[in-house]
């Protein structure tokens, strides 16, 4: 199952820490990809500075005639919309993980209101609950539940800076101490 | 089980919209109260503006004290520091759910770096994965996996507009309507 994800909209600097905080935590919890629809160099750069130190091979792209990479994408895969309005995440969670063991997953989260065709080119709307709070949290709890917590200490290829986890205190690997 | 959030620094417009959604995860996900560090009126009016649509008691306060904060805390619950050195929290998570049946939980999350202190002052210092990604994203799966999904879709008292979960379209109900 490949993952991506498609950040749909961003409002310049409004949105440049957030957005940031979007494609590092979907490289994190597992996804392969991120997608999004404007430009923006600097998010672009912290993600792609991420990559290079800490490894694996996370994709960032733009693209910005969204609507047809998303209907192109349903011919391999199911499109997920992430939105406080969709149906309640604890009840189709079971459904998405089961379609998820033959097909790929594109996971939309909007930056500003969605537009109306997002709700319908979407094969699910689900919300990680209903009260307003943020995408990035919505994105990763969905991204945890998903992959059951597996991906969250998995080994990135080619890293150079690793952490060993610890109760107490920093411990940290860079790749001239190997 | 009283579960409260320290949000460590801010610093200011920086950290604006991500200190909102940390506070807004907090009080979505299940937790009673956020302690800012450092004052920032747009970021309280933005959570208070929330708790009159959205109802329950969620409380928003500022603390510049904040090492007297953790002290006083540690009398009645647990310090839990949540960082990417941290530990494991596949690990860590049975251990951490079998002492809130008994004790409160402070959780605290960084805006910048964190004093050697507060890794000291934590009675566990957790990670959400070893990999640079976003402490809103953190702070969401803790609280995810600590409830196990069951804050998620929970009624909030005097709510004045509340969504019903809905895979296709928006249903919102608002307190005329009702």
């Amino acid at each position: 199952m490949v993952v991506e994800v498609l950040r749909l909209g961003h409002r310049g600097d409004r949105d440049k820490r957030i957005s940031t905080h979007v494609a590092l935590t979907a490289r994190a919890l597992g996804a392969d990809k991120i997608i999004f629809t404007v430009e923006d160099e600097h998010v672009e750069n912290s993600v792609k500075k991420v990559v290079e130190s800490w490894g694996g091979n996370f994709k960032f792209v733009v693209e910005k005639h969204w609507k047809k990479y998303i209907k192109e994408f349903k011919k391999r895969g199911v499109v997920i919309h992430l939105t406080m309005y969709g149906a309640n995440i604890n009840e189709m969670m079971p459904e998405i993980k089961k379609i998820g063991r033959d097909k790929d997953i594109l996971i939309i989260i909007g930056a500003e209101k969605v537009p109306k065709e997002v709700y319908e080119l979407a094969d699910y709307n689900i919300s990680v609950g209903n009260q307003p709070h943020s995408e990035v949290a919505a994105l990763a709890i969905f991204l945890d539940r998903l992959f059951e917590g597996k991906t969250l200490y998995r080994d990135f290829e080619d890293a150079k800076i690793k952490i060993v986890p610890s109760n107490k205190g920093k411990v940290v690997i860079r790749e001239n101490q190997k």
